[in-house]
């Protein structure tokens, strides 16, 4: 095998796929990225058996040929070479990789003990721009179960119907629902991927608002391609939660709060806060007005925050991290909130339901 | 005690205290910072016993008093609150801290705990501009001992001739110097700051070149005056190494080299080298060229670089890190190397020895 590249093309693609590179594992060939050039074509790939990605990348073909070779090393390589052109000669496993008068000789690992991506066919799809998937990932990511005891609550739902696509996710304390509108129609269909790929699928997506991603659905498998990328997943198997059973509409109280300002005096009440404990920040709210007020072992906060409210008055205790996180995910400058007691769910939703965050109240001492 | 402050102002303060606060200790009291407001006059003060800095912060005094207060949670608690006036109040070592319409409230550490930094009358010293200053430390703390089995090789020479300030430090394999050229004339003196201590003030003074720091000294202290800012520490205490005695201007070959390039070079020299590897990275000097080589169990790596060159040809291997080490230094673009043979230290050294960088070389296989 004999490529040459152009630096940055082969530094970019490398940043890519690395993102499907295990660093923690037992098995060397999974900390390696595959590289391949047939046909006229360069691919990379990075697999760790959860999540694959592949890459198309420019490059000279002098003589085509396959290898794997370590991820970190080849990227910490390509990375200090000179600015210009990397050439990389393979024989029987020896990686040589070459940049102005610099020369590298490494070890390279047999192509066969690469596990290449399985090769699906699927006329399920969807279209979205990479703004919109890195935004609802962004925006309902946080609520996803942070162990694996529930598989389930690892991923996220992904359920099309008709030009909707509602993302959710859930951790047994709280829900998180993103609704998208989507440019075309498509056919009915419920997904639940794995939280990771999401998150690191956010993380390589570019983000523009005028490029698109399309999301392709097989039994067994997600892929989205973008670009001159491929990522191919697979999804978790079984029947997501009724989440529509526990969104209700119904309200005794609204209130209507400066976001940053909520937000702001949140993240003051979780300086008392250690990890480990499970303090509530108590809400007090009354005509015009919200009393926040946190105590601990640490000390303790009082403040006071305008609000616009409907309904009567009430006192209701909140996992502080809950609230900061759903409030990080609004973009709005002002939220609702709409509340029945202090043992009820309460919501935070706009007017169309484009967000919806349920989140479950905690006991305090009165 | 009652104080109210511009939020900034006490922000800034409080983050030069922090400097010297411990996060690791058992005695809970060298955590906290210490306010003490008297005769017109509010001072914070951070002190681990081995290092104290004290400041000025403007602010109003609505009544005198001082306290100790959890440094941490202190800075966390006034950095998130909302911009503007600042209030802090103590009654009984509860201590209230308020701003826009948020109230902390905490437990303070009586005044008595706190170690005030001792008080030193001293007539010598010297000044030099806050860049200086940052400037000798940043180009010589990387060869103190990393360890503090040898007491005098974790602290540098400061050592006042005249208008020459000279600053060495050493740690059994290479020596590094700087010579400062003082606006004014001093009477000798020799101390040795822990690097530690050198290490704190550098990243704590604004660095400007139109700025001064008065560096005084007493028998056992070092005291750093900047602005409103106060940094004392202990000194180490015995007789430094005879440097001079180590440091010779024979040579039998000097290159000169781009800095740039051969930094380059030495730094992927050290994607090869692992971490508890001692490898050299060896170089061929012959005329016109330098021929640059690593070979580790990762793999090998060959380059070659344009020198120019007086002398013998010579081979020659180094610890790439101590190397890359001294070029980071160096702000030169081209630099001169003296070498006598294989086993003897070079030196890499300007015209003016406003720098000397002393390096032992290692064995190699030739």
């Amino acid at each position: 095998m004999k490529l040459s590249f152009n630096k940055t093309e082969l530094v970019d693609a490398t940043n890519i796929v690395l993102k499907a590179v295990s660093s923690k594992t037992t098995m060397p060939i999974l900390t390696c990225i595959f590289i391949e050039a047939e046909n006229d074509e360069i691919k990379m790939t990075g697999n760790d058996l959860e999540l694959a990605i592949e890459t198309k990348v420019k490059g000279v073909i002098a003589e085509e040929g396959k290898i794997a070779v370590d991820a970190k090393l080849f990227s910490d390589i390509i990375r200090k070479l000179p600015e210009g052109e990397i050439t990389i000669t393979e024989n029987r496993e020896m990686i040589n990789i070459s940049g102005g008068k610099s020369n590298f000789d490494i070890q390279g690992r047999g192509a066969d003990e690469f596990t290449k991506l399985p090769s699906i066919k699927t006329d399920e799809y969807i279209c979205v721009s990479e703004f919109t998937l890195k935004e609802v990932v962004r925006q309902t990511i946080f609520s996803i179960a942070a162990n694996d005891n529930n598989k389930m609550m690892s991923g996220e739902l992904f359920e099309i119907n008709g030009d909707n696509l509602k993302v959710v996710s859930l951790d047994g304390h709280r829900i998180s629902i993103r609704n998208v509108k989507l440019r075309e129609t498509y056919n009915p269909k419920k997904v639940i991927i794995p939280g990771k790929t999401l998150l690191e699928i956010s993380r390589i997506i570019p983000g523009n608002a005028d490029s698109d991603v399309y999301i392709f659905f097989s039994d067994n498998y997600v892929i989205f391609e973008y670009g001159d990328t491929v990522v191919l997943s697979r999804l978790i198997e079984g029947e997501y939660f009724k989440v529509d059973k526990m969104i209700s509409t119904d309200y005794e109280v609204k209130i209507t709060v400066n976001k940053r300002e909520f937000l702001d005096s949140i993240e003051r009440s979780l300086l008392l806060v250690r990890e480990s404990d499970r303090k509530p920040i108590v809400l007090g709210i009354e005509e015009g007005k919200m009393d926040v007020s946190m105590t601990t072992v640490i000390g303790s906060l009082k403040e006071e925050i305008e609000i616009a409210k409907e309904g009567k008055d009430i006192k209701i205790g909140f996992n502080p991290r809950f609230l900061s996180d759903a409030m990080k995910a609004i973009d709005d400058e002002e939220i609702n909130i709409y509340m029945v007691n202090a043992k009820s769910p309460c919501f935070i939703r706009d007017a169309e339901d484009s967000y919806i965050y349920l989140i479950l109240p905690i006991n305090f001492i009165a």
